[in-house]
């Protein structure tokens, strides 16, 4: 390889393109795949910047198009293959690196808002290859233009693509090799691959080329040979395919096409992969999508559908990087995050869990400004999978709809302290930011139940809190709370989760305030007061005169407290006193200074401190990670976006940026080789402190960071946000930004909001301007006039 | 490679050594890993003829030790594998070939009985490595022998080692990466290497050596570096391990040690890799099983362990390849299956399914007179499996005790319609081997109910069989019965098995025969009464005309009738109507005739004529099947088995034979390509001649063919029949054979048989000998004596 594999020193993989809307990949040897997500609801294609990766169709677990294998050497393989050979001098390589690994002269992977493109040049020949899915079909499309860029001499060449097909079923593709040995049949006709189950029960996969395919191979074991792999396939070695059928054995779709290049001359081949249930209309779409006219709209209706979803909200300020992530990568990866919750990367295999009840129902913030209409469905959806008596399946699965808990789940205690109350803000937030209060009256049937309306389910969320409150009257801990690995186990099942109370007080007050919106002024006060118990009572059973403590254990001892050997302070436990309204501002500033004196990182805030540096029985789950490692002690990013909102709420803009610049993805770009996960989206986790691997990142792309980062930005630092009666406007920046602009579409109206800082602060307005008058107040109106609205403020 | 890949011509992989007790394999390239396995009954190692596999902890699906990949490319990674570096020239290899796939001067594998060895060489360096598990210990043991032999120079090597470890739960391991990538911890101290879970919860596994370890990698990324496989890590190219530890991430053992050799030289390094539950224990472990002396010890003691299993039964005939089957691999076969059942082979994963009823049933047949008790033991333990109804649990998970149904049962239909009946002849063949009746009246609880003697749970399974019978009088076919796939859904569950009747039949005969042996006269009398009624009743609705039908489907419509478009014939109804003694002489020469007519092709008998060409919705699963593959139409080996008994009790000696040999895996020596899996053991199921790849072999090891085959050699073909009160000899053999001879041990004394066929029959005899007296008959008394008694025989 060129690039030196024992450099020490960090070079950069990659940057932004000058618009944002690409992260431009400039050598493919990236320290994990950094991949990208092509696909419209239905068909989901991951890729990676060597085109590894795989599709589905709906859902990876039932509906798996083609196989990937993790925990695989080398890492990243299959996914959607190219190969060139040179006819004259047998040489060949593959124009996205992988799988052939060849010496190319030029590499650079752009992942785009739906898209992948890839250019790459070796001896002579420059290849592009884009895939994408367009909108609405079940299919992807893979474009490959080469051009001969030597003035002189004429190019022979033979061109092979490669796609490793899956059982459907994903499960049984790898525990149940009998099925996938002999269910499945691969053959070759009229110019395209078809794949399918010898009792066609489960529908069709195709694969086909704009180009005459010359030879092609539908079994892997033809096409690749003997004690070889993807990298050097012996049909590409030979320079032919071998015509197999695969009727049995392990399906695949390779074909060879011969291209013949005049000096300077550029030819495109288009391939599509694509599913139907329907034969009959196979053909019809192979003619459609390798078209190449049809396959440029297609293309641009991908750009188009994207611009219109970004569209919603957009900011420019002095910092280039927050800008991007607001305005392109946090809104991208919010969509992708809604749609796949934490189900499908590649870190979730797609099999060993389905879409989560308590991440959908936070992930549907980051996106409810952009289609409101999904994000009802999807709150519907959740609400089905809660029982009569208010508690909710943790998990379920969007294919068949059927819920569940996961395997550590505890036997006796089959619910999650937290999972049910989500469901309350994900309708609030959709009702402020739509004003649709309709959505209350919908009714949707319980899991053992008849049909209720989303009011008497969130209702019901309430009072199953009720129903499980331990001694010391918090909600008991069932099987963990949103902290899933503190089980704190027991024989009594007693423990209680102080956050999941704080959770309470949050819900309680939505409550209050969505019943008295929409005329139920019992019900209103009747949560009010429930609230306002609630916080007291935390106030006395929780403070630990420096921060709030974070759980009781099985035998009632307290967790996150001064007592405590380890784990003497939670993160949590003090963002979400501010964010649930239960701290007052004393208390407030105090946990805050307290996480910032001893959670604090280079990278980020740790989760707790000190790090449990052995197993405990009675903390159970958590510390059976080691110290810096998940719940025992990372820098949890969805929990760094919580210590921002809370830091704007205390005020503190320059400490909320602080902590927020430290997570962002575009801080990691210079340092690459630590952070290893891609530098354009959130990860779950990075290794903290006590680890020695400090500043790794693992789990990229799915995770409630998403979400709650860019509430944090737009809600909190540029701080417009939706109310029942209109937008607020209420920023807590840094207090060096002189000026900035927010455009954000609202109820139908635009607001083109500029903000100027003439003092320096961090928060305070002083004179607020709607279409150049003087507005009395920061809630800005509701326009509803499909018009464009100039606002201007002035801090002070 | 130095062996060609494109070679049409049919070389020869290997062959048996002298004493048949290896199979010396002699170029690795095998068209698939050619396999071992290597352990105890709590270790178990599986071990490719290039050092590929993986092993395990009593039981493969939760205590898995290190990884294997299925549907991997290239296939069979990772292993056991051994990389030597030429510290002078860089030179790298691996001395099982894989992963390094070097050009070797030399490559030959013998799989021995519980161990392989390897021998290679390149470049003046002669490898040997012998792999093995010894009887006792939760170890296994590399020994690596390096000899320079160049007579002139001296040679300076770094030999590195390399295993990937699993986390326990090979499910988890695939399904759950959170759960590997955060929780194991793999450590370098004192020599060794130490890998655990953070919470130390699931025991421990260790890798350690004799030699001084100079540098090492626990963490797989450092090891291999990144876009890189087990081909060429950057650690062996480099010639130094970079001294990782994993805490988190993909845990390894891999060590580096210096090794110098002056001409002629020759050095051992003996590496061990074992599992404890102990801490405290690992370390006199390591040096009990890194003692040269000790090891030398313990592979004598692995070596007279298997003397001992092989010598119960032995013969001589004029047939090769027919003693090399009978005297060590289909013996050796039938432990590994007994072992393992279903469970865990290179085609079952280990995690897809458990120990199966039916199948471990039949599978003690085939070592019951090597170890009764064990045999004992597992009747017992499948007993467990019953309900009270008499039904029992299809699988059981032998660590865990925990037993179930497969994904494919039919929900309102939870059992098979054979399971419960294949009890039967496991108690009674296990009293005929012993004479030990005591099992009858030892007590087990049913799955949901109290204890009762293992002669009512056999009293209960034909009870269920009684309760459960369909319109025909028929036993309803439940979920399916022998053959799995063979479901005949349909709207009444009404299907009916004409196979399950006929194991009723020999069940009930097996029941009157084992009553009036142990004095249960009435008993006795009412199950002869019952089968006389079966008899009768299926020789009146199941018979065809020329042969028997197979089953009724849902509406009550024949399968493998005449009148039947496709499946016409079966081959199950006509052995099984000979082997059940429903048939009576005529009708089982009738059909066995029509079976040889429809069902026998150059490879073996195919299960059904003609094959369903498309999907069914009233045949189900069988039809899913391509035409030629598994039960539709392949050539099915166990059932292959039971047509050869039915020849031998029709007493056609020469069909039976000819059925053998095309079955018998010596046949497939020369034929390896065609036939793809090991020439040394049965596999499950061969391609039938409706398939393009006719002849091709899947699911080799773990078949109830390796039970029934010994049965078909042993008691049917050389004719030594286990009964109640002695062993019968009645052969029935090819009428070619002149001469043979079998010693057997029965009751403890030795029978040394020797046979002599002046005519040239097949079946017959005309006088016996016992130590030189005229027996009056062929019931061989049972001596109990430990003496040796010769015993002549001759046909006539």
């Amino acid at each position: 390889m060129w690039w030196s594999i024992f450099s020490v020193v960090d070079l950069e993989y990659g940057k932004f393109s000058e618009d944002n809307k690409e992260y431009i990949i400039t050598r493919p040897d990236t320290p994990t795949p950094w991949i990208n997500y092509l696909g419209n609801s239905e068909y989901c294609a991951m890729i990676s910047n060597t085109a590894g990766g795989f599709s589905f169709h709906i859902d990876p677990r039932n509906r798996r198009i083609t196989r990937y294998r993790y925990n695989n050497m080398p890492t990243d393989r299959p996914g959607r293959y190219i190969y060139i050979r040179d006819s004259k001098t047998g040489e060949c390589w593959s124009p996205t690196w992988q799988p052939t690994l060849s010496k190319l002269d030029g590499y650079e992977c752009r992942h785009g808002l739906g898209y992948t493109k890839f250019t790459s040049s070796i001896s002579g020949i420059e290849a592009k290859v884009t895939y994408f899915v367009p909108p609405d079909s079940n299919v992807e499309i893979w474009v490959l233009t080469l051009k001969n860029t030597s003035l002189s001499q004429d190019r022979w060449l033979k061109v092979f693509s490669y796609c490793e097909f899956c059982l459907w079923e994903a499960p049984r593709d790898q525990n149940d090799l009998q099925s996938i040995q002999f269910l499945g049949i691969s053959r070759f006709n009229n110019n395209a691959v078809l794949y399918h189950f010898f009792d066609e029960s489960t529908g069709f996969a195709f694969f086909a080329s704009s180009e005459k395919i010359c030879s092609y191979d539908c079994n892997r074991e033809s096409f690749i040979g003997k004690y070889r792999d993807e990298s050097n396939p012996e049909a590409v070695e030979i320079g032919e395919c071998f015509r197999s059928e695969a009727v049995g054995g392990n399906p695949i779709a390779a074909t060879a096409s011969s291209v013949s290049l005049e000096p300077l001359e550029e030819k495109t081949i288009i391939y599509v992969l694509g599913v139907s249930q329907d034969k009959s209309e196979i053909d019809s779409l192979i003619r459609e999508f390798t078209d190449k006219e049809n396959v440029e709209k297609e293309f641009q209706k991908l750009r188009d559908h994207w611009e219109s979803f970004l569209s919603k909200v957009n900011t420019k300020t002095e910092d280039l990087d927050f800008d991007a992530m607001v305005n392109v990568w946090n809104q991208y990866q919010c969509r992708i995050t809604f749609d796949w919750s934490r189900y499908v990367s590649f870190y979730e295999t797609g099999i060993g869990r389905g879409m989560g009840f308590r991440d959908c129902a936070q992930d549907v913030v980051g996106v409810v400004h952009a289609f409101p209409q999904r994000v009802r469905q999807r709150i519907t959806s959740l609400a089905k999978n809660q029982f009569q008596d208010g508690h909710v399946y943790h998990i379920y699965f969007p294919l068949t709809g059927e819920g569940g808990f996961p395997y550590y789940v505890k036997k006796d205690m089959q619910f999650f302290s937290d999972d049910h109350l989500w469901l309350i803000p994900s309708v609030t937030e959709y009702i402020k930011e739509t004003g649709d209060t309709s959505i209350l009256e919908e009714k949707v049937e319980f899991v053992d139940g008849p049909p209720a309306t989303i009011y008497e389910h969130m209702q019901k969320s309430i009072e199953f809190c009720k129903s499980m409150l331990g001694k010391h009257d918090l909600p008991l801990l069932g099987t963990a709370d949103w902290n899933d690995p503190l089980s704190l186990p027991g024989p009594n099942n007693a423990a209680e989760s102080v956050f999941a109370a704080m959770l309470l007080h949050k819900s309680l007050t939505e409550m209050s305030e969505v019943s008295s919106q929409t005329g139920r002024g019992t019900e209103s006060t009747t949560y009010k007061k429930l609230a306002k118990k609630t916080r007291n009572h935390l106030n006395k059973v929780a403070w630990d005169g420096d921060w709030f403590i974070r759980a009781f254990d099985d035998s009632g001892s307290p967790l996150g407290s001064k007592e405590c050997k380890e784990g003497k302070i939670y993160l949590n436990a003090q963002s979400w006193s501010i964010l649930s309204g239960v701290a007052s501002h004393e208390r407030g500033i105090k946990s805050m200074d307290a996480v910032k004196e001893n959670l604090d990182t280079k990278y980020g805030l740790i989760l707790l401190k000190p790090a449990y540096s052995r197993y405990y029985k009675e903390i159970g789950a958590l510390s059976s990670y080691a110290p810096g490692l998940k719940e025992n002690a990372s820098i949890w990013s969805h929990a760094n976006a919580w210590a921002i909102i809370a830091e704007c709420m205390l005020g503190r803009g320059d400490q909320a940026y602080e902590y927020y610049k430290k997570l962002a993805p575009p801080s990691k770009n210079g340092m690459a080789s630590i952070h290893q996960a891609e530098p354009y989206v959130y990860a779950q986790t990075i290794a903290g402190i006590d680890h020695s691997a400090f500043g790794m990142a693992r789990q990229s792309w799915l995770t409630g960071t998403a979400a709650w980062m860019l509430k944090a930005a737009t809600n909190w630092i540029l701080g417009a946000r939706p109310q029942y009666h209109g937008l607020l406007v209420d920023p807590c920046i840094p207090s060096s930004w002189r000026s900035f602009r927010m455009t954000r579409q609202f109820r139908g109206a635009t607001y083109d909001i500029k903000f100027s800082n003439p003092l320096g602060i961090s928060k305070g307005i002083e004179a607020i301007h709607v279409d150049d008058k003087l507005f009395e107040n920061n809630l800005l109106p509701t326009f509803s006039d499909g018009k464009t609205h100039k606002i201007s403020i002035t801090m002070g």
